[in-house]
C-alpha cells in the first residue's frame, strides 16, 4: 500500500511542476519567449526547447519508446543558448513541448507498481544490483527537481518590463 | 524493502539540492549576497533568509521540535524583499541557515520508516484519513522542489558581472 502511495506522491509533484511550467509558457507571448531570464542568461525560448529535449529523452530512459524529437537534443542540451536557436520557430517548439509531455505521461500511466522500481536505461544491470535506488521512479524525482529549477528561472520573465 | 528504498531516494534528492544550494552560498561573497537574481527581483540575501525560514518551519511541521529562528519567518516569508532585510547581517543569516539545516537533518535522521508515512502537522487527522499521501515524506518531496526552484535562480548570480 505504501508503494502505491509513494508513486502517487512522486507523480503528483511531477504533474504539479509540469503544469506550473506549462501554464507559464502558455501565458508567455512569442515576444516573451525571446526575453532572457536575466541579463546575458538563457532565453525562455531556449528553456522551452531544453525542457522538451530533456523530457523527450525520458521516453527511452524509462523504456517507454523512442524519443519523438531527437533533432533538438543536441541544440538544446549540449549547446548553450545562441544563434542556432533561431532556426526553430516558437510555434514548433511549443507544439513539441506539448507532444512530448503528452506522450510521456500517457506512456508513464501504463507502468505497473513493480515496473516503477525496475532499473532505468542509463544504469547497467550489474550496477543496478548494487544500487537499486537507480530505478524509474527515481528518474521522475530528479526530473521534477530539474523542471522546478527552470520554473523558478522562467518566473523571472513573468510581468517583466520590456 | 521498497519503503526503505524510496526514503533513501527522497532524502538523496533533498541532500543533493541542499548541498548544491549551500555550496553556492559558500561561494558567494557578502557583496554577491546583495545582488539581485535579475533586475528588480529578490536578492540572494533575501533568498538565504527565505530558505532558512522555510526549512526552520519544517521542524514543527514534521513534529521534530520548535523552530530555531521564528523571528525571521515573517520577514522572509510573508514580506517580499525590501529595506527591512537590512536589519539582518549576512553573517547572522549564514549562521542561521547552517544551524537550521543541521538541526533539521539531525532530527530527520531519527525518524523511523513508519514515521515518514505518518501525517505532517499541517493536516488534520480527519483529512489525513482521506488523504494519506499528506505525510512527512511528502513534505521533503515538496521542499526539495522548492529549494531546486530557488537554486536555479541563485545560479544566475554566479559569475555575474558587477
Amino acid at each position: 500500500m505504501k508503494d502505491q502511495l509513494i508513486i502517487k506522491m512522486v507523480l503528483d509533484a511531477w504533474n504539479q511542476y509540469l503544469k506550473r511550467t506549462d501554464d507559464l509558457f502558455l501565458q508567455f507571448t512569442d515576444q516573451d519567449l525571446l526575453k532572457q531570464i536575466a541579463p546575458g542568461k538563457n532565453t525562455a525560448k531556449y528553456l522551452l526547447g531544453h525542457l522538451t529535449a530533456v523530457h523527450d529523452r525520458m521516453l527511452p530512459l524509462l523504456g517507454l519508446g523512442q524519443p519523438l524529437h531527437p533533432a533538438i537534443h543536441e541544440d538544446f542540451e549540449r549547446r548553450p543558448d545562441g544563434d542556432h536557436v533561431n532556426k526553430y520557430s516558437t510555434a514548433d517548439l511549443r507544439r513539441q513541448w506539448s507532444e512530448v509531455n503528452t506522450a510521456l505521461n500517457n506512456a508513464m500511466a501504463t507502468l505497473t507498481l513493480d515496473q516503477w522500481f525496475e532499473r532505468h536505461n542509463a544504469v547497467s544491470p550489474e550496477d543496478f544490483n548494487k544500487e537499486p535506488h537507480r530505478n524509474k521512479l527515481n528518474v521522475i524525482i530528479n526530473r521534477t527537481n530539474h523542471v522546478a529549477w527552470h520554473y523558478g528561472q522562467l518566473l523571472l520573465i513573468k510581468n517583466k518590463e520590456e
